[in-house]
């Protein structure tokens, strides 16, 4: 018996339930969330009152602790000093000696004061790149596993269904399996380093009512289990991922948080997950505030509890003092609890904090932006910039003086609300616009470089001319005029427009900062109309939060590029697409819409979904899911498939050839169509994809091996199975169908697809 | 034997179906529509070959004649002559000797030239007015059976969920207890007249995505049950109707008209209904075209004979070549043809068919809109126009010389491409849209004054000028100049905007006729600010068959008018209104929308439907369900319940005052809240309303008997309950929660609702 350890700690998960009291079990499943000034960065933080002191909400230990690094702008060496004493204090000071479990958000990177700030999410979907969100998840776990935290609260697995909701932004994709193979890599990486990802929000919040935060899912069993549902699925069975959060929404009369059929029955008992369930921050209490389903906290608990909601967040609002009085009401029976206590203990066990004295120091030196971080951000900027429009002026070439024509302008002019302003990189979980934003007096912390900077470094032979124009969200245009003046002057403008994510109404996007119209906000239309009417050539650049209604710019711009919050490094990435020096190769991870009344859409539609003669209205968005353009060019033969039966993959080959100058990468996207089926089947289906680079003149063969999963369905009992019969293949770089399809049919049975079965579709490039 | 019936005729169904070759059955289970010169009047309709000549199409028998009135604009007694010949035909020259079914399309009145043209549904909803409804369904039905036509195809018993949708134009209200009650008294009021009532279109046409006519309906099983299905429910319980027409649309996957859940399980298993359901026109034929579901017609037939669908209309293009191969080839038992076949059988039977020999004269001298009729629709119609905004410069008593105040105009500007045209009257089933405008040099057949024609009545000392504007739906602008000019000249401007209503993209709202943009069609808006600007007062009537965003003119206008295509007297009642006349009582039956963007919205919403703390939107509509104004102003009691247990009826009484100076009746409604449930819970529902006419000072009690149905809702597991708890009351004349409510606790346990319990909430007025 060493010195050091005086008494002994059980570390057995069962063992320390059977040992404790009501009240130790309790402060398991809650956290504790030590706010300081208290600023709102929680959905109606206000109405909660605090529950104490840190010190007297760790009286019988305490399940986690709430967000150390992301509540206020805090040195994190110093906080991290702060957190491994009260860990030792926690250890030492309570009856069973349980350390904390620290969990903290990190979307875009970990959320505090000078970490890496990546791309947004869909930017990850822009860039069709798994593995390198894999390698920027690890990077992102690794700077936690430094800093003593244990549990991420990310990746957002929500398939965009509407882009009026505000967390459009937090999302990856309007495809499901886009949402499913980037978010299962991102917790790949994450989890690489020993922190727990946590899947959010599980299950239905992007499909709110008219795009109305927390407003009802409208949705049926089958639309769940083929669009909302797979991307969880995948990153629980292949992602192993170790945490799943409520979604706020009910569906269809029932709050996912009360919903024993999805948290248990589907999530545990279908698909094996053995992980927690934790709540999203203060749902186990909304039940009762917002959703009405519970008449007090003590009822929200017990539904809350028995739905499968282990751990509350961000504090004990319902699972302290409510929970405790209906458990001795007998309104709760403790193996309820237990259940609950012991998930939490054995993913402390797993995270190896059952028995750790925390008797190692605290980092002193770490970099939290490492030349590795800036690599990863970079690279990942410059794979997510997606061109949608170019009448040819891009890419500008350099300025040089012997050439002033308007392909390599002397003098560009820069305008626009998002021309000049750090916080246009970052999406609203970004510590940046999440916590910086609400304080004073503090640095960045990390180095952002604007689109202004950017361009002066990028095009550092031409003049730039710079003018904001208009500001974001509001009605002001007195200085269109000088910001005419500034493209008249100049050979082109480069026009830089979008939003400012931010949350709850402080924001043009961001969480609760939903649109009910889809133009630009503001005057930022009219701004670029202005401009545009300067007959000078405009490059109209959007760094958004969710897709806009852009249609008259694809027509009047020389060109126009989509942004989606590009990250620390984005502003370089954005110049490099300007100049050339990076060839696009990203592609839309979401429509761009037709109208704000034409929502909600999805490319992922049956027949009836889109077109039709029976409807007066288009559906046709202004550019389709998994569009973008290079500045070389591509050709695809028409697939060969090699079809068998149901219950086999399906083989399909295609070359891809580089067929301009320059050498690029090509999202290369195989669709299918299952043309008739017991229910209705989508007209296109994105069921794999592959990046590849080519050199000019350049070929690959590309050839998918598509698993019978890919080209499943809930059938009319609900059970997932392919159905033989014909399939049509194409491959393409939207969801528009193209020229050339193949059709094969797929002998066999009704096969019926089991979980264990592959999910991906694997690619393999020959040259 | 008499002389006249040479042979025997079966008359028993069962015996006749023992008799009959498959070509006979299948012959009964279709329509044939002889469609003359082919005009489209149903989706697609082009798409299908004509079958044979009529005589062709009868020689086993056949089930339905097609629209024998409505088709083409033909005198209805040279019509009816050929139709009993033709019975006679088909009576004397068939084997069976079986007479033809004759069905009609019969909305707002039968579909036949020279016929009654009544106000529209949304009409109908506005008035509150169960009575009259029931009224005009009578007379319906006795002109359609004057006209030897045995079922009509209406009511539309679609719960309006998006104003976006074309056909909300046919829909009674956003309220499923109005929809139910307004619906039911029309079937009740056909079926007096033994002409078979068709309920349409169940269900969950109304929810089709972001309004786009077929779009799959995204909703949940909860959401049927509670929101789209009462309506059927009663019409087919209490109003006893024999015929269900299925949806186009699919729910979740399955599209209605393959689904046996749905058709067969719910309607005939549980609901006891044992009539005919009927497909919508070339619904079948869908399955394969539209929704892929079939492989071919042979498959879509037997999908739909499956499911329930028992009579192909409006041909038999699945029901006859192909199901015959089918049922040959043993993919379709015949007992399945056979189920189809009696259950239309036993309708003819019930409709006196059988046996019938058609040796009684036709029709040689009827009216089709006779004073009766005209009586009914102008009742009707003054009760179904709703002011929405008064300044007070409504009434506009008639001018004299002495008096040119603004109240009482000597001038007045009449503007507005709905102000002298007859067909901004009427919906997309009238005659006149739907059938006469696509035919020259017919008279209208009936008597339709219009908006001007009836102003310079209802105003007959005062001038009218008159300038048309604009277009319904165009660019042109050029008429701005000389309606400012007429507005400019006159004391007050009557503008009159809206809709024309028509089929498949001829119109700005009706059957295809769906809308991205919920502006007034057109350039309307801008001339309706140019006229405001003018500075005289503006009177907006709104001439519309869905609500539009016009929360602007609410703010701008002196007044605001809304009327949803008032029928063949609605000219004159709505310059009733206008003059003071008549008092509007009329409610809104529709939320008037806040903005396109806010779509879908539903009064009816739980909490987290609308506004809320979590969202920047706001979804408050401009226009509230239920609201209206009067010329008279109206106190409302807090109302005394008394409550007893969850399984008896809530007594609710509340005594309504008329505290102005004029004579006026009161629509007053009752809303409920359910505080807490084990599902989210509507924040308004409304569960009972009454009218109650009001003298200067007079007040009457009105006591509500409210049963348990009314405040029960698909529990858990889907069964229908009431639970005990709290609930609130109010009365209002819209569903915005009224400042006082009363709030009373059901005892007793969770109490299972039953088919036979009362759906009605029985109203007694005390005076």
């Amino acid at each position: 018996m060493s010195i050091e350890t005086p008494r002994e700690v059980i570390t057995d998960p069962q063992e320390l339930l059977a040992q404790m009291t009501l009240e130790e079990k309790l402060a398991q499943i809650v956290g504790f969330w030590d706010k300081g000034d208290g600023e709102a960065v929680a959905p109606l933080q206000g109405e909660f009152a605090e529950a104490s002191t840190f010190a007297g909400a760790t009286a019988n230990g305490l399940g986690h602790v709430t967000r150390v690094y992301g509540t206020r702008p805090v040195d994190p060496i110093e906080r991290a000093q702060w957190l491994w004493n009260e860990q030792r204090r926690v250890v030492n000071e309570t009856r069973l000696g349980i350390p904390m479990l620290v969990h903290e958000e990190c979307l875009t990177g970990l959320s505090a004061w000078q970490a890496a700030t990546f791309p947004t999410p869909l930017a990850w979907g822009a860039s069709f790149n798994a593995e390198l969100v894999e390698d920027m998840g690890a990077l992102i776990g690794e700077s936690m596993r430094q800093l003593g935290v244990h549990q991420g609260l990310a990746p957002v697995l929500d398939v965009i269904r509407d882009p009026r909701w505000g967390r459009v932004e937090e999302c990856i994709a309007e495809d499901p399996y886009t949402v499913a193979t980037i978010a299962t890599a991102y917790v790949k990486g994450l989890q690489s380093q020993g922190i727990h990802a946590t899947l959010k929000h599980f299950v239905g919040y992007s499909g709110s009512q008219a795009g109305r935060n927390f407003a009802p899912l409208h949705a049926g069993p089958r639309e769940l289990a083929d669009v909302l549902l797979p991307p969880f699925e995948m990153a629980v069975r292949d992602g192993k991922a170790r945490s799943v959060m409520h979604s706020y929404n009910e569906i269809d009369g029932v709050p996912v948080a009360a919903n024993p059929e999805l948290l248990t029955g589907l999530l545990r008992d279908q698909w094996g997950f053995d992980g927690t369930v934790v709540a999203d921050y203060f749902g186990v209490a909304f039940l009762e505030k917002l959703h009405n389903v519970a008449g007090n906290l003590s009822q929200a608990a017990k539904l809350a509890l028995e739905a499968g909601v282990d751990i509350e967040l961000p504090t004990g609002d319902a699972y302290l003092g409510p929970l405790a009085a209906a458990v001795r009401a007998g309104d709760v029976p403790i193996e309820l609890v237990d259940r609950a206590v012991l998930r939490a203990l054995q993913q402390k066990a797993e995270l190896g904090l059952l028995g750790n004295t925390f008797n190692d120091e605290p980092p002193s030196d770490i970099d939290l932006d490492s030349l590795r971080h800036r690599a990863v951000a970079r690279e990942l900027a410059e794979q997510s910039v997606v061109l949608v429009a170019n009448n040819g002026i891009l890419p500008l070439s350099p300025a040089n003086e012997s050439d002033a024509s308007v392909g390599s302008p002397r003098k560009i002019a820069l305008i626009g609300p998002n021309a000049d302003r750090i916080s246009a990189m970052f999406g609203c979980y970004s510590f940046v616009n999440h916590v910086l934003s609400l304080h004073e007096g503090y640095e960045m912390g990390i180095e952002v470089p604007t689109m202004r900077e950017a361009l002066n470094q990028e095009f550092a032979d031409a003049s730039i001319l710079y003018s904001e124009g208009c500001d974001i969200d509001s009605d002001d245009t007195s200085r269109f005029a000088e910001a005419v003046e500034c493209a008249s002057d100049a050979d082109v403008a480069v026009l830089v427009l979008g939003d400012q994510s931010a949350l709850f109404g402080r924001g043009t996007v961001g969480e609760g900062c939903d649109r009910d119209d889809l133009e630009l906000p503001g005057v930022q239309r009219a701004l670029a109309e202005r401009i545009i009417a300067t007959g000078k050539p405009v490059i109209l650049v959007l760094l958004t939060g969710r897709p806009y209604v852009v249609g008259w710019a694809l027509e009047q711009a020389a060109a126009v590029v989509q942004g989606f919050f590009p990250g620390e490094e984005g502003a370089a990435a954005v110049a490099g697409v300007l100049s050339g020096r990076v060839n696009p190769s990203a592609k839309l991870p979401v429509s761009l819409p037709r109208a704000t009344g034409s929502q909600p859409y999805t490319y992922l539609h049956p027949a009836l979904g889109g077109n039709s003669d029976v409807t007066s209205l288009s559906s046709t968005p202004a550019r389709e899911f998994g569009f973008g353009l290079s500045y070389t060019s591509y050709e695809h033969t028409v697939p060969q498939v090699s079809a068998t039966t149901t219950d086999q993959p399906v083989t399909v080959s295609v070359t891809v050839r580089n067929t301009g100058d320059l050498s690029g990468t090509e999202v290369v996207q195989l669709y299918a169509r299952d043309l008739v089926g017991s229910v209705t089947r989508p007209v296109a289906q994105l069921v794999g994809y592959a990046r590849v680079e080519l050199a000019p003149g350049e070929q690959a063969e590309l050839t998918f091996a598509v698993p019978p999963t890919r080209l499943s369905f809930a059938g009319r009992d609900l059970r997932r199975i392919v159905e033989p019969g014909d399939f049509t293949f194409w491959t393409g770089t939207s969801a528009t169908p193209a020229n050339s399809v193949t059709t094969v049919a797929l002998a066999g049975s009704v096969h019926p697809v089991r979980l264990d079965d592959p999910r991906i579709t694997e690619v393999t490039v020959t040259r």
